[in-house]
């Protein structure tokens, strides 16, 4: 028998990440293409296209698609209510998708997805209760609750990014109408006007030596300037690390979880991000909840939701196949 | 045969509320017993006295008890972790009533209960995503999560009132070393402190004639003098109403719920309440979310917990019999 594959598909604003996973998870063959500025119908042909060439890549059998999408998804017409950077809104991706293939297609948004791998396979393994955060140019949110992804009434669930930590603050991003979102004062993005605004202060900083160079000072170039010991770069790290633990204490209020996860591209900071967010963490969170629960960065980087989107088809083909 | 019986007991900081349930959840029997400064045996005697004289006047054979505590359970030794008013912290409270009385006793905290009774019998019934805040003292929360009641990693999860809408605001209450908390915001206590700033603004206003005279500026108070068309009391609730609805945009773009419950003392002022919880919610909450969810007052006032109580344990007796 041909081993069985599946692919999984992770859909972002610029690219799309496509692996054949192997029944032990395993990535088999990775590629990648740009989907940057692609209209609604070159979108779907390049995700077609990129299934039918992971698929050759990997040899076997393949199963079943898992798609991430960086969209809100509606669980009960799998289609897309709210795509912030892609024109997939109310398309019913799923079934287009499973109509050109002829093979079971499962959805999800992005950071479901790579709390969904975090849980099987990474750092909140064994655990039954997760918050995973993902921490991009905005921040994603991802629920574990009795071992499962939470996904609410109709599939809106675990927008974490968008819980309110200061109620005055600035506007959000995006398609969100809130002010003082964690998303508008904590992600990759507020991570950028902090480290300008810092680096403006201190001329002499790394930071604003980074910053006259032309640099754009994201999450990895501030962090590498932190490893470097630039004490501006740290700073700015640590502002946004402090917010982070605002919010994170809400989360461990709410949830009272074993773990919460944090991931994306801010992650390379390590414990310039996560030393700060677990010092307010500890300032601001009720003591019993506080004790039960550690902060972990992700085990998956960039291929997190891709390895989850490959997770989501492998267990929904289970349940489908338990159910006949 | 005789019937079959379960007591409620709803032990709070001043007063403890027991009751007969018979299956259908009726409530046969009330009573209600100051607890005021009694220590911690006092209180236990008090709690088996109120037992005895509910199952006295219930008749029939009393299965169980379940009791509703003002404090964070841990689930594993069902021990008090942080009871804010009462001598329970670190005492195994149902395994002493266990003992003392020879039957089953199940025990959660207040809050849980209280969105229990609701999930079951009142405003949440029929949906299986429901956040449950009632609203005192403090602000206390329940999540119905699947169906069922969510208690988290070790049973400190739905701490609803500790999550922050202004990280730079006010110290919380209590045990609570956060900041900004909205129980620190919008739960009576600041109703009655906002109330009184008002009323000092506002000298000729039904609000600032209630302080004048000595009442105090309680949820009741407020409430009745915006039912009577006092701006004041009205710009009060209307105040309270609004930062509710910042921590309900949060809640609702966390667990994308059905419904939103409001309950506690507060709830009198109704619609002066809600509506500005409603429309803060409207303007903050991601769309796909706002547009499932419904705020709804409780159906339950001061006898939400102990009816809570009387469904634990009738549902936890039903789980052991199924079990065996």
């Amino acid at each position: 028998m041909a081993p069985r594959r599946i692919i999984g598909v992770d859909i972002g604003g610029t690219k799309l990440l496509a692996g054949a996973l192997d029944p032990q998870l395993g990535v088999q063959h990775r590629l990648r293409r740009s989907v940057l500025g692609l209209d609604q119908p070159a979108l779907l042909e390049a995700l077609l296209g990129a299934v039918r060439d992971a698929c050759r890549g990997a040899g076997g059998q393949v199963e079943a698609v898992g798609l991430g999408v960086p969209a809100l998804m509606d669980a009960r017409s799998g289609r897309a209510m709210l795509a912030v950077n892609l024109p997939l809104a109310e398309a019913p991706i799923a079934d287009l998708v499973s109509e050109r293939l002829g093979l079971p297609v499962f959805v999800d948004n992005d950071a479901n997805l790579a709390a969904l791998a975090e849980h099987r396979l990474g750092a909140a393994r064994g655990f039954s209760e997760a918050v995973v955060l993902t921490i991009g140019t905005g921040i994603g949110g991802g629920l574990i609750i009795r071992d499962s992804l939470y996904r609410g009434a109709t599939g809106a669930a675990a927008e974490l990014g968008h819980v309110v930590i200061d109620m005055d603050g600035p506007r959000c991003q995006g398609n969100c109408p809130n002010r003082g979102c964690v998303e508008a004062l904590a992600s990759g993005t507020a991570l950028a006007r902090e480290a300008a605004r810092i680096a403006a202060e201190r001329p002499d900083s790394g930071l604003a030596r980074a910053a006259a160079d032309g640099r754009p000072l994201t999450g990895a170039v501030v962090s590498e300037l932190a490893h470097d010991g630039d004490g501006a770069a740290i700073e700015a790290l640590a502002l946004i690390g402090t917010r982070l633990g605002v919010a994170i204490a809400s989360f461990v209020n709410i949830f009272n979880p074993q773990v919460v996860v944090i991931g994306g591209g801010v992650i390379g900071a390590g414990e310039f991000l996560l030393g700060p967010a677990r010092a307010e963490l500890a300032r601001r969170a009720l003591p019993p909840s506080a004790r039960e629960v550690e902060i972990r960065p992700a085990r998956f980087g960039v291929e997190a939701g891709m390895i989850g989107a490959g997770i989501l088809a492998l267990e929904g083909l289970g349940a489908r196949e338990r159910a006949r």
